[in-house]
């Protein structure tokens, strides 16, 4: 058999199926399904739906104890302008299945994605994973259908694993949130139900190159392959006075960059502790929804969802929605002849180890006219002038998870640096390579979510 | 520069130093200095050592609001015999630095350490690294004298960071605790002060054969050092069907042993959280300790300690004290060539993640007289019954931190397989070959702090 890195090459450079000739027909139908979304006040939500606030705390949570909650969460640092803070924020202590079924037709790897309905997504339909279900989906608190497909990643005996690793999500708006992205090869027939289609990584790069088509979780599983394969990216990556065997080096050895990332993490001390909703200082609770006092940032709002493709057929939920949408900067560069990312060691509370790899800038543009000049983000004032120019990589607005996010679009931008751009960068800031990142997102917890759709879309410009 | 894994296996192979021509006499004069660690009641540490009992929640703190707390941990998990459970617990938000200096002297690597008293050692006298020290320490919010070195660790600019990695420790007895393992080489002048000594890993090596000479920080610095390095166990290692370059594979691949590694960490369930120490169910405050209402386990003890060569000459403090040895066993085999060690996926209230890779059997010997034989722990009779024949590679108690557990001993053992030994294991148990777990110790809480000894003792041997 061949390397997996050769396979996804291969499929990379495939850009039509015969398994799928006709993509934008078949998620136009799927897009023309009768879904709906609405938004309710959260009081509506407690009083028929099955939610409720504690008593005692606030907290909304759902009657059966599971799914998710939405508690207060009171933050100290001593990094960054703000030293403490309280917000609320989503609670989901279940580890998620985040599942792609992988095969071979006519010698080339397909992905299984699904045609996805979810109550908070741009465009209501979106292309997931085969199988995107926490364990009380798939257990079945909700009493809805069986989760299609879901054996082939709770008990994968006899299948290939080619990737299994536990990912954070948005540390923002999400307490310790981590989930299994999971990528199984099949040898047996596997049909594909109504809602799902095998596509190449080709056909779903030019997806990728589509507003709102691609969700944050198929990013997310595909850029983790990508860490399993160790590509697609070229270069020989020897480097014999690291002592490590075929380590990529760059600017920087493996162990000078794994140095910096833990020397951020001693530096940029945050801790995050959990309290009551009724407690956080800043937001309050009013027209249906909780929101902050000066309308910044986002808001906590109830959607009614209506879909005859899902587990259960309709239901009402909590959204966390953003007032604007978030740029999610990359600058590259080639530096000895290899691409270089400008990734920052980001501080989130909501990050089980505190800090993570972020793009060069994450920079919610809501904030951007309440943000005096001095305090932007360092590098946005470059991201945002080279937009436009002959020197943008990728420039797509892709959105967050619609089962917890409403419209959480986010512009994802990869734009090379010139000459002028300086190697020198402030300690929060390092230049790695685009296979040192490869080679760190096998592993949980470095790469965030932002950074893995921008490794995956990277690779694939 | 030859390679980090040449230097080191150099290093290993070297047995005596013009550097440290005697060092049992080096270490019997630092052994011969008035020490002393007398137990006092914890009434006595709160009523004049600047120790208190937190008002509403009765957490054992210091008056600073710094070092560390005792605090009373809630456990619930899906896994294991007990579902629930209260227990006291240590908690230290610092990021302390267990930082060894690195130097050529006639082209042979060797490694500074400490003899340094600790309240809780056995001995009194463990060979420290260079650095070990919290934020606490080193800002000296004790108000004693400067800690030496630190500056190497801090401000590493100019030096070269060998390795440099977050690891846990006892994830039984500290909340989320995590440290820097690191190892900076230098190339200047570094005069050893009084109580340090220049010694090659070879050297180190030997005193690993004796009982309570080594500390526990020292050992697992170096553990991660020989990850960083790769070795010095051999085997070319490549496997060009696992698709990354030079990757370690044996029973399993890399992919293999991720995957295991994230399933188990999707199975153990379980959720710690802090509570306050006066709300832990069956425990009990008296006779001047606190201590389980059966007695088991362990107890928090108060310490009075004199030393004249520590920052500060005196001090009392709270420690954790285990009431007998733990066993911590290791099944090591050769399979297909490929040295193989049986490891288990050991879920733990206070790890960061849930779930960390320990030895083969990691038990508290002082719980063996209450537990029944059908609840004794796999392969325990194994390793017993191995001890004292051929097939015995290692066997040496060690102490764990004297800076936090009093005299807590375990005995370390690695043991090989014979041919009827299973190969087929329990699903919280994998053979991961030495290779792989080298390459997974350069990153964060994959390997818990008792195998990250055995590893290092293991390649010694």
């Amino acid at each position: 058999m061949s390397t997996l890195l050769a396979r996804v090459v291969t499929s990379a450079r495939t850009a039509t199926s015969s398994m799928s000739p006709d993509v934008d027909d078949w998620l136009a139908g799927r897009r023309g399904q009768p879904f709906e979304s609405t938004p309710i006040p959260l009081d509506e939500l407690t009083r028929c739906a099955g939610w409720r606030f504690a008593p005692g705390t606030g907290n909304l949570e759902h009657d059966s104890g599971r799914f998710f909650t939405v508690e207060g969460l009171h933050v100290r640092t001593n990094h960054g302008r703000v030293e403490e803070w309280w917000q609320p924020v989503l609670v989901q202590r279940e580890i998620a299945i985040l599942g792609i079924l992988a095969k071979e037709f006519d010698g080339v790897l397909h992905f299984l994605l699904q045609a996805k309905m979810e109550p908070g997504n741009a465009g209501m339909v979106q292309l997931s994973p085969t199988v995107q279900a926490t364990p009380s989906n798939y257990t079945r608190v909700h009493r809805g259908g069986r989760t299609p497909y879901v054996e082939y990643f709770t008990d994968p005996a006899g299948d290939r694993v080619l990737t299994d690793v536990l990912q954070s999500e948005q540390g923002a708006w999400f307490h310790l949130k981590r989930n299994r992205n999971v990528v199984v090869e099949v040898t047996g027939d596997v049909p594909p139900r109504d809602d799902f289609c095998w596509l190449t990584l080709g056909q779903i790069h030019a997806l990728l190159q589509r507003r709102n088509i691609v969700n944050m979780d198929t990013r997310s599983v595909l850029g983790c392959l990508l860490g399993a394969a160790g590509g697609p990216v070229g270069g020989n990556g020897s480097d014999a006075a690291s002592g490590h065997r075929g380590e990529p080096s760059g600017r920087l050895t493996m162990a000078e960059v794994l140095g910096w990332f833990t020397r951020r993490k001693s530096a940029q001390q945050l801790s995050a502790r959990l309290v009551p909703m009724d407690s956080v200082v800043g937001w309050r609770r009013e027209a249906g929804r909780i929101r902050r006092e000066d309308d910044g940032g986002f808001s906590i709002v109830g959607v009614r969802a209506r879909a005859r493709t899902r587990e259960v057929h309709g239901w009402e939920q909590p959204l966390l929605a953003p007032h604007g949408p978030t740029l999610a900067g990359l600058v590259v560069r080639s530096i000895g002849g290899r691409l270089h990312a400008l990734v920052r060691a980001e501080a989130l509370p909501g990050y089980l180890d505190t800090v993570e790899l972020g793009p060069t800038v994450r920079f919610a543009t809501d904030d951007l006219d309440r943000t005096p000049v001095e305090h932007r983000p360092e590098f946005l004032d470059h991201v945002l002038s080279a937009s436009g120019t002959g020197s943008v990589r990728y420039d797509v607005v892709l959105s967050e998870e619609g089962g917890r996010f409403l419209h959480a679009e986010t512009r994802y931008l990869v734009v090379e640096a010139d000459d002028g751009f300086p190697l020198r960068v402030p300690p929060d800031f390092q230049w790695v390579t685009v296979e040192q990142l490869l080679s760190l997102v096998r592993h949980s917890y470095y790469l965030g979510v932002e950074l893995r759709t921008l490794l995956l879309c990277l690779t694939g410009s």
